[in-house]
């Protein structure tokens, strides 16, 4: 039992975990939920099926730890730009890069994954690590504040909210950067008159 | 042949189509995309499993359906309110709330369900599908810089990209009058002082 903790303990820090889950993301790509097939994850890696489960107990186990993975390096890169000097117009527009490339990276298949990796309280274990990304935005909202570049009457945990809500695929194709430069515009200044 | 063709189209029309898609998108809340099973669907629509089969070739053809019937009623309710008159403040009101009942009933699962419906080529069909809202929203759009509303340099095409984007499940839970009217005020005021 100690051999096997030891293991688990080596393994989280292990550069096949990291290959695994990059491998399970790359195969939910390609062949959607459905076809995430625990042999097809240990091919991609190139791994043995063994290998997959000396990391990870079961596919659903596998799929958790994919979100939290993921979700977290996300997060910490969102982190370092919130707590980066500059004015609260360039952080937002960096933050709305990470954002677009996250969107696409998942392309709508995040919830999903989350439902099957955590189907006892999904709505419970997204909210916790939802937070942070709503913590850190509410940061940002407030640095800016603090700099005099948002309007100071604002609702800080809605603008957060709001911020955060502009996420979705855009699903149709435009040119990135014309396209990233229209979002900050008009979260910046508004489509009104 | 043609009695079967006959009672495909009789089919479209029949209340009894409508009652088993919404006993499936039910269904795919409570369980998600790995259980959703034909006999839970003909169960949950109080059907024989036989009477899904007389409507729906199989399992993804039933998806199939389901997000083409749920999301072209979902456009006819933003084409309604984009045709209405009024301010474009009060419809992109209306439409943002229209959009957010859509994600909180998809739940994120719509993107994971298109994609078990049509796997050979999901992208397409959904750059065909959303190319509808792209359309209603630049109706609206033009139709607000018309009315001296809508500021006239933006760019048609980008400002209702940027309104479609404005979609993600918040997650986190906010009084819902208060999240509407927030992103209404940011998306036409802007965030910058």
């Amino acid at each position: 039992m100690i051999h096997f903790i030891a293991v688990t303990v080596e393994a989280r820090t292990a550069p096949k975990r990291e290959a695994i889950l990059e491998a399970t993301i790359q195969v939910l790509r390609e062949r959607g939920l459905s076809g995430l097939k625990v042999e097809e994850v240990a091919k991609e890696a190139e791994v043995g099926k063994g290998t997959v489960y000396l990391y990870f107990q079961d596919k659903q186990d596998l799929l958790k730890a994919l979100i939290e993975h993921r979700t977290l390096s996300f997060y910490r890169k969102v982190e370092e730009v919130v707590e980066r000097q500059g004015s609260f117009a360039q952080r937002l527009g960096e933050f709305l890069r990470l954002r677009v490339s996250w969107v696409e990276e998942w392309r709508g298949l995040w919830a999903a994954v989350a439902r099957e990796a955590q189907p006892e309280n999904t709505q419970g274990w997204l909210r916790g690590l939802h937070q942070h990304l709503q913590d850190l935005l509410e940061r940002l909202v407030e640095s800016g504040q603090q700099r005099g570049e948002v309007r100071p009457e604002l609702d800080v945990e809605l603008t957060a909210a709001t911020i955060a809500a502009l996420a979705c695929n855009p699903q149709l194709e435009f040119p990135r950067e014309a396209y990233l430069n229209h979002l900050s515009e008009v979260l910046l200044k508004g489509v009104a008159l």
